[in-house]
């Protein structure tokens, strides 16, 4: 086991839309695009974990802007924290028109990952150091959604989600 | 503008599990899942709106069991509730191996669309009235949901966030 | 073996018409279409032979109405009757325009399997036990049709295909 | 409008199979080849009408081999009679392993396609005048086989089928 | 071992442009183009050594003229010239309008295979013996070729390319 | 027009060698390769110009070493010299093994492009000013390669190659 940063595991992916990736209006589906996110976060795990990695869960996708037809697609991913045999992976998507060149933030997300072995079991994964501000930011947040992905999903009780409560419980 | 029922946007699919939907452990990859569960929730969507659809926010996607190559795919969709322009339809995904007879849960999730007008701009959509008394629960932890979209986009103070803060700090 | 109901058997698929699935009109190509029809008839005679299956034949495909860019096609099987080794099952495709509601008939087939171990022999199935007048009139069909198939196949002599005969030289 | 020849419709694909065109007994799955048939016969009817084409019918396909997962599958299109509108397309397929150079017949379908205007609708097409020996025997058949999808239709009476009421008569 | 004709390699695809084969102008991507010129000449690679092959160098492709959706592309392969465990193969390939029956070539290109064994490793392959005028011609200047790809990737001085020489040098 | 550096146009693209991709030794097929390489070097062409580009020659693909199913394939595309209305544009191809950290370099290849109007015409695109000595060293050599292509092409006599000429003819 080693101590990793957040940019050891730093992934990207480009994309060109191309028509089956089109709705009726010409602009990128979100199922699509939900693939490649689960691409690009496979890899930054993989990267992180060097092991075969699980998808467990996907949170907080918000699509802000529509990706058209001919535009480039481009994803940058991360690790932010380690648990045990977990790892939360942010994803953030810009659009690019090559041709206007205008450039926009189009959604991210958070992809949690288990690093398995080749039965399929859950094995230890390296843990993580954040470096800059920023990567502190995620890492210190990472707690906080994790607590409401195990409220949410019936594992944890809402009273016990004490970085959550923290949330709304007024100074 | 109509009241429609969950019932009536009740939209399924099914898929074999092919080679390139699989990771090198043979299992289905979660990138390809969450495009076909955009799939069908889209067609939800499009069947209480009669209306084109864009994806706006994916969230608590929880992959319980893991599904293997040649295995059938289940995806069963309903809208839970509608707002003002957009509607929030809940997946269930269960995976069957036809050889053992064998069906098991996989994992659901919820998806928030928006309808749009030729022009791509949001447009009010048909109401919804539940009808069962699971109909009733989705209809009402929705609104929790979206507080908590809401908040964790940043598009509602926490304080404001009345049903949320419901669960985390009762009275 | 046990004795199944068609019923047991149904299978059913449904998929968005994208761009790529269409010729220069804007219509689903015939073969797109073919495909999916083998995807969801080998669902149903897995179901009811809980084995892999190989097609054997397909016959009897009428395309009585285009589908459109956009629009939904829905596809539903079942087997209608098992043979020793084989199965024919019946498929019916229809197709619906999520925007205006519209939905049609658009064409049915018939399509053969035979159930194989795992070198591919064929290897004997469930028979079954049609319940309603539909699922015994196909089930009596079936014969003729697989009469036909023989013959045209060169099988089996015309003058010893007595239920095909029967059709056309009545007494 | 022009007579032509059915060797002026002469059309051939190949294909290598990979691993996404197989089941799990890695043979090529038969709606997969369904495709690729449709695909070569739509190029012989657009080849002898000059005209955007749709698929009416398809017939008496019959797999008498497997194909592996790694061999190329040939495909040989030809039409073999043109009716006002509509034109019947025979397509052989047969496979070749490229390592031990053996090479055989897998099956063969009958294809019938529409030609259409720009609006969808059914144009006249080139007559056809047969050359070889085979190609007449094409020909003449190609009746009885109209007749036949006639009947099970429900198009026509069995009764005025008359080239398919002669194979079942005795001399 | 085994002499071969260029003949015995003869390999042909042929191709409809779908619309996610092309470029927002309606025209075929060249990576599509690239990607099917290297099935065909895979092809006829195996069809001569009969083993599994591996790309090792593309040249010389050069794109003469657009290819356009719903036009057919046709690919023709042949071994030019064997050497001790690789094959130079040309391709031509050519664009069909099948509604003007326009017919033109679009480009040519040159791709070089290694045959390997199960491990991976290169295997010596039969060799050549050209038939035809033109068979000679691509015969000869496959050295000229060779020399010129082991010149640019560093594995021949220049001064060494005793063919490729000889077309700079005045008489 | 405007005066651009080689770096302005650096393009990425990442994929995971996925079942589909590979040939039956399990290692990435050429042509995906190819695919792969057109779209990053069509992105860096593209970002250079700010117009649609076509592709008009590959040249010098040199595979060095095989990728497995389950790698990283990294494409890294930059142009290398700006003609009047042509592009050359280098790619270079590593491949990573996450689970080893492994990582090696594959090949490199030079793609060039014309910039087009809506009409499909050529049209002039930016110049470049190379920065770095690697960047000069590239946009030198581009005039030999560009004078290589037009020999073999026949479009220039190789008398008046005056670039090449001096590789294999030094005084």
């Amino acid at each position: 086991m080693e101590v990793r940063k957040p940019s050891d595991s730093r992934s990207s992916m480009s994309e060109i839309v191309l028509p089956n990736d089109t709705n009726t209006l010409g602009n990128l589906m979100g199922g699509r695009l939900l693939h490649w996110m689960d691409m690009v976060t496979a890899m930054s795990a993989m990267r992180h974990s060097n092991r075969v990695v699980v998808t467990v869960s996907v949170d907080f996708v918000d699509f802000k802007s529509p990706v058209r037809l001919g535009e480039v697609v481009l994803l940058e991913a991360r690790v932010t924290r380690a648990f045990s045999t977990s790892m939360e992976v942010r994803v953030e998507v810009s659009a690019e028109n090559l041709q206007t060149r205008e450039k926009r933030i189009c959604n991210s997300a958070y992809y949690s990952f288990v690093a398995v072995d080749q039965t399929g079991r859950p094995i230890p994964v390296n843990q993580i150091q954040p470096e800059s501000e920023e990567d502190q930011k995620y890492f210190d947040s990472a707690l906080r959604r994790r607590e409401l992905r195990l409220v949410l999903s019936g594992k944890l009780k809402p009273e016990e989600a004490t970085h959550v409560r923290s949330i709304f419980l007024p100074e």
